[in-house]
């Protein structure tokens, strides 16, 4: 696709992937998906708005637990197929682990060995309840 | 999944979503996928190596251009069904448009314009040849 690009394609699929990143540390936070409506509610409310696959509906961000995403900027690439968005992450965390990242599990290429980087921010049991 | 997973779980989805981020800016340059093939060549090598969809094999990242990724450090994600490798990148650019980032797009939530943002590293026709 050519540099004139003007949108992201949900044509081409109708689930989109999305990275979050904090505006401010630049930590990815997560990924997830949007269709195009959850899309058109990000830009239009400035809270992110995923598509649930497991769930199968629109997933606003936070909506349980509080923690929401306030859009800061959005951006697509080159093939059009994939979103970025710069948020900023209310209860500074965003994984419903209780971790500020969801990616707090770092591998060793060498051994293997999984290391777990960084410290739960919130109890996941006192917010969602016993599972 | 519990906090002990210890590793991406290639059973569940064959093609696992990559987050590459540059390790030293923090700056996110591209998604792409990796099936389990890849990711032991990664882990192995220290270069990062994808799976290419469209073309259907292994694409050690920068085989063309020579913009290969270093592998810094390679994180997963609390669903086990996301990468997260931070990297090197080798001629400051992971685009194969020329620019730093494929993300160099950028939306104006409210009147839907879009942005460039960044300017072009290196020619893709100087690099790739004419398309």
């Amino acid at each position: 696709m050519s540099a004139s690009a003007s949108a992201p394609d949900f044509q081409k699929t109708e689930l989109i992937p999305v990275i979050a990143q904090d505006d401010a540390t630049g930590d990815v936070l997560m990924l997830a998906y949007m269709n195009h409506e959850a899309y058109e509610e990000t830009l239009k409310t400035g809270r992110v708005v995923y598509y649930s696959r497991s769930r199968k509906k629109l997933w606003r961000k936070g909506e349980e637990s509080g923690n929401v995403q306030e859009l800061k900027s959005l951006w697509f690439d080159c093939d059009a197929d994939t979103l970025l968005v710069r948020v900023n992450q209310i209860g500074g965390a965003a994984c419903h682990e209780g971790y500020r990242s969801c990616f707090f599990r770092k591998i060793d290429p060498t051994s293997g060995a999984i290391s777990v980087v960084g410290s739960r921010v919130f109890d996941p049991q006192a917010v969602y309840g016993k599972k």
